[in-house]
């Protein structure tokens, strides 16, 4: 099987997922500064999320580049990702009515860590299915990101309910950790079609 | 007509309905566990729903690779089965607020055949157009799981106004049922292409 | 230019078009059969709607299939009929509403005239660039379907002040005609690719 | 790394935000033509930011005919594009409630700001990657549309607690600008592939 149609799905679903939030910002009531201001939070929370699903997209895109086949398993992983990726429009919209609450932060953290090992399974099935010679398994082993990504989302969790704002400092950490392009998968695809 | 532009509007169709399903999990007032709490059905309806739609979008994905041509009978075939998929966004809602009623839980029941009929049209006019003699008609009449799951819905919604838990255990059943890939399709295409 | 963006974008405004109605039909309180029955005519609505805009979609499909380049003013004459298009989920929903009122009916089908005469435009646009001589020409000026259509539609606005149900049925008139495939240019197509 | 999925997943985010701005205009309770009229500002503010995002997906869709490869910064400046245009809805709404007042004119026009300098990014990000050599290069920096456009942007934030109308009336001005098509590129295109 060709993996034409799962980038095409995931890209529609990454796309309506990244798209929506944009609803939970509401127009205010008042027209002044101060009314404008009461939108802050959200879009806050909007502009993380949209950050860490970009992200997603990117590295998605990335990781099937350089895949070539797909099969069941693929597909049911891929689609155990979309299902956490799909859940942040919730815990955004949570987080973005109460920023300083425990619980709304925890949750975040929570869907951003069960995304991450959504992830890494797509990836084992994805070098399962391709092969330990293949490039992928040289470009995905790579990082020490992923590593850092894991520990602090899991530090995040029990931190939002000592100190919600340092937990939230994790997170954004995680997210300008990533903004950076994932440069040796690049490297690597271009030395294979060069 | 080639195949290429009926898979990306079904793709388009079924990644909307899959994803605007969140847009009923409301973010609860209440930042405490209870509140987060006054979530899990809608969660559980949503985590439901998202399978049975991922177990479409599978199977439609398989359909389709096995699939060359299209005509005017396989659009509307196909925009019939889209049309029940999309009611389950609407389904869900109700049953998600109304656990344990049994109209909610019958009429979830109801699309759900009233889909798997749709899918089994699309098959027929995939079939009808391509000859008996293709890999198609092969790779679908194999499975035992279709007259299950048919049966399945068929009882599920009388049973849901005698006892709705039980007509929900019919469906949950079907859905575990078919998270288990279409090995057979799969194997006759790797036949075809080796 | 190809046409393959234009098909991707129409196909991705065309099934949100068609998916985001359903967020009209919103989960009735009552769980009692009554409660269901509150649903119905929003459903109707929804259910005219949907053969409504798949018949758009499989029109466009055939056309496109016939086109083979696209230039500016084929981009504005197709984001022109999406504009139309994307009108129809705000009439679905006031009609679903007050399905015996004059002027929702009259609204319903002003915005399906419109549809219809973007349409054409999209037509001419297309015959315009690729030449009298080009199979699309052949193909397009068969039908007298398109005459009664827009006749119905222009006939439907000022019947719906008169009789709301006789103006709903000259446009349930039209979709009927129209499930009913596009032989013609079908069978063009068929002869262009034997 | 191919261009083709970084056009899928734009043209997911522009069909679905150009779209969920429909969602905005809710049907009237009232039924006659009194009620149909309070949609009135709504409906003119979704018809001017559909024309911008039209005109976004348009030139996005000229840009990316003459693009070949993408890299990790193109991906990138494309999201940050996305994610100004996806405020769209956003402002839209506000617009459409407060036709005249100060700042939700102001408000639009910054959003539209800050797409025409992350659509300059993506321009720039594009040429530094394929070359000076490279068509792109000659096609984009032609115009005198963009320094107009972003004049008039720049001009209207202050005007609209001056006057919002005038203000208006510089933002409507661009977009009937730019609906004429980009001739330049689509010859330098023509040029190209004859």
């Amino acid at each position: 099987m060709k993996s034409g149609r799962l980038e095409a799905f995931s890209d529609g679903v990454l796309a309506i997922v990244i798209t929506i939030m944009v609803l939970e910002m509401k127009a205010p009531e008042d027209t002044s500064f101060e009314g404008l201001l009461t939108v802050l939070p959200t879009f806050t929370s909007y502009l993380l999320s949209f950050i860490y699903l970009g992200i997603y997209w990117n590295n998605h895109h990335h990781l099937m580049q350089a895949t070539e086949k797909v099969n069941g398993a693929i597909l049911w992983a891929n689609l155990h990702l979309l299902f956490w990726l799909s859940l942040i429009p919730f815990a955004t919209s949570w987080l973005g009515e109460n920023h300083t609450a425990s619980l709304p932060v925890a949750l975040y953290g929570f869907i951003l860590l069960m995304s991450a090992i959504a992830y890494r399974i797509l990836e084992i099935a994805l070098i399962k299915h391709h092969g330990k010679q293949h490039l992928l398994q040289k470009a995905i082993n790579k990082g020490k990101k992923e590593i850092i990504s894991t520990l602090s989302y899991v530090i995040s969790i029990p931190l939002a309910f000592l100190n919600s704002w340092l937990s939230l400092a994790c997170i954004v950490f995680v997210a300008i950790l990533w903004i950076v392009p994932e440069r040796n998968l690049e490297n690597l695809l271009k030395e294979k079609t060069p």
